[in-house]
């Protein structure tokens, strides 16, 4: 339960957040093995799905013959993200890690705020109490225009890979969560970088590591 | 999302309360079939499971092998009570029809609440996010002292029906599930009707019809 807590945590909580199609996740492994080879203590994660619960949540979320109201989808993401802070975040914080989330709070502002238009105060009330304040040490976002992410991840589908039920929203939707992003951006610019996603991937990777060894020292 | 709204709820909303083994369920059946033969429009649900994605969250709610947090356990269920009362409730009621469903928020206040010891402001908020304000007309609590109510539901294991998460909590657990049904009943005097269930079935049955025959009056 949220609890007035002191937070001993001594690792660095570090999340990217992207469209699909952005390459965010190629980018976490990336950065994961850099880091694991210079010797730190990484652990990688997502939302949805970090978790088994969560894993679990994930499906029913992705699973395009079930209707699911915005409401409940938030709802269902709090859920997803209570489990995850609670039982993964912040235990291996306070052993120190370094824990990369692909995706975390900032994707329910974007999604579920600005793309399905759920009241921005609630989205915020959830957040709160799923995280009981948890929030990243920085934020990597991999801007993409929507139209490419579009390209990319039709592209996946022609390759075989299941569309989902986010996928099949429209580009309104997703120029809504881009938008927001970067409203985020400009709003905490200490924490949330923006790094062109339109790069290849090995100069994205460089910046990658630019930003976080800069944060690191 | 929770708007300003002015209900238009022409039908009767009636919830069946109670510990499992209490006998609601098949109290809810024989009322359902009495009404209807009546000539009442009656719709029969439940929660959590009252509509496609609940049935799913109500699976990873009772599953014995996943982990859930009491706060996770509380969002899961208001994210099935969202989709169960914008997709079912809500335009059955609009309808004019007779909805009972085996279980409602008044669960969540007894088990979540009471029985988990989460925070009762938390839990109340969620509730009214969920429900956007929708309350039952009739709430029938089934009563039966824990005891009886364990032995009812040893004999179903015994009988061969799986047992699940909940199952697993102990008599102090359910006490002060009981507990809190019997405080909304102190306090709730009109909505709030409890039931002795350690009557013979058709004894009980006639003592639900009474009291739903004087409501719909």
């Amino acid at each position: 339960m949220p609890t007035v807590e002191t937070p001993q945590l001594n690792g660095i909580f570090i999340t990217f957040e992207g469209l699909d199609g952005s390459g965010k996740t190629t980018q976490l492994r990336l950065l994961e093995s850099e880091l694991k080879k210079r010797g730190h203590k990484v652990v990688s994660t997502s939302e949805p799905g970090g978790t088994l619960l969560g894993k679990r949540v994930r499906e029913l979320i992705l699973d395009e013959d079930l209707q699911v109201s915005p409401l409940s989808e938030l709802l269902l993401f709090a859920a997803d993200r209570a489990q995850h802070v609670e039982t993964l975040l912040r235990p291996a914080l306070k052993k120190g890690q370094i824990v990369i989330s692909d995706r975390y709070a900032d994707a329910t502002v974007a999604y579920q705020g600005a793309g399905r238009g759920v009241d921005l105060r609630l989205v915020k009330q959830l957040i709160k109490l799923a995280t009981n304040g948890l929030k990243p040490n920085l934020t990597l976002f991999f801007d993409l225009p929507v139209a490419d992410a579009l390209k990319r991840t039709a592209s996946r589908v022609t390759l075989g890979q299941k569309n989902n039920r986010l996928d099949n929203e429209d580009g309104e939707f997703f120029a809504l969560v881009r938008e927001a992003y970067l409203q985020i951006a400009a709003a905490e610019r200490k924490r949330f970088r923006v790094i062109d996603a339109a790069a290849s991937p090995t100069e994205i990777h460089n910046r990658v590591l630019e930003i976080v060894g800069e944060f690191l020292q």
